[in-house]
């Protein structure tokens, strides 16, 4: 299984990296950081740098494509060239995936039209502009599609998929490895478990970026 | 607050990038990745590359230290001079910390002598070695120094530092921020929880790498 995640200026490191640590780790699964060009991209904060080992024109047929979110989708979105290259690699792929606001990459795309998908809670509603039906969930499945919620959710998709693929006792074994049992000090990770003020905080902060 | 988070050679790129998205969301807090060279630093799997963008001799007194884990920590434990490096920047540290078995590179260069410290729970043992009191949980704070248990758990931790540093409303808006509500589809994240047979092949992975 072939594995390409797609990098761009202004991506969200841990939207690329969670999902990356579980699928590394299937046995036999090789992973590849692509971007339009290759070198070294840098992320949202401007202060990591992951370097593209391949450049997309030379990616050939993935069995699995994975777009990240962050800030950077706002430009991308505009890039019709990336966007062609996301249709030519969608069109061979066994599973087209998505973290965070790399779905309205994928919609942008024209590859979510007419399917249920989600991303980022703050930015649900610009799916639906864009042709998807948005939903709540941790990760949405639909056809050879998923799409997962906000940045950490990668993790949870990835065990998921890699559960369906390579069957439930590996993708244990991997959250074993990686010691995914998780126990944040706070319970706020979801507007709906977040106090008020807090969800309009991070709201406001999303809408002016 | 300065942040100064060490790459090397063979690190877990999930151990350094899950703390630096919390970290580097707090206004005003400057995340910063260092090496002993600048440049490109490849992560155990190899498909990685992340950019160090200071040498270490360069990195004057962060208020904090984050020391990631990977199987490049066996090598690292015997580098007289990252481990003096280690020992100089603790030295003015507000607080010193590490993810998985980052913690072996604290114990090894003596800054978790007679203290008590985790890491991921296939390399606990070792600690005792070094002079630590190795214990479980999901991080374990003992004076200045945090570590963290395996790989994800470094998300936890450093929620856990920022509620303790700019306050309980921030480290819930950077939760919510990423979404950070986590709903693995498998409850197999510790030796506990997971089924005997996965610990066991988890167990002889770790220890023939």
């Amino acid at each position: 299984m072939k594995i390409a995640i797609v990098l761009y200026e202004g991506f969200t490191a841990l939207d690329a990296i969670g999902p990356y640590e579980v699928l590394r780790s299937v046995p036999g699964w090789e992973v590849e950081f692509v971007a339009q060009e290759r070198g070294e991209v840098r992320t949202d904060s401007g202060v990591v740098g992951l370097t593209a080992d391949r450049a997309l024109a030379e990616v050939g047929e993935p069995e699995i494509l994975l777009v990240p979110g962050g800030m950077g989708t706002r430009k991308k979105m505009e890039d019709e060239e990336l966007l062609a290259e996301l249709r030519r690699i969608d069109a061979t792929t066994k599973w087209t995936t998505s973290v965070c606001t790399g779905s309205l990459l994928l919609a942008a795309a024209g590859l979510l039209e007419g399917k249920r998908a989600t991303g980022h809670w703050a930015w649900l509603e610009p799916l639906r502009e864009l042709g998807a039906e948005p939903v709540g969930g941790r990760y949405v499945e639909d056809g050879k599609t998923i799409t997962a919620a906000g940045v950490s959710a990668g993790i949870d998709m990835a065990l998921y998929l890699v559960g369906r693929e390579a069957g439930p006792e590996v993708a244990q074994a991997i959250q074993l490895g990686i010691e995914y049992d998780p126990d944040p000090p706070f319970d706020a990770g979801s507007p709906e478990k977040a106090p008020a003020p807090i969800v309009e905080l991070v709201s406001g902060i999303s809408r002016a970026e």
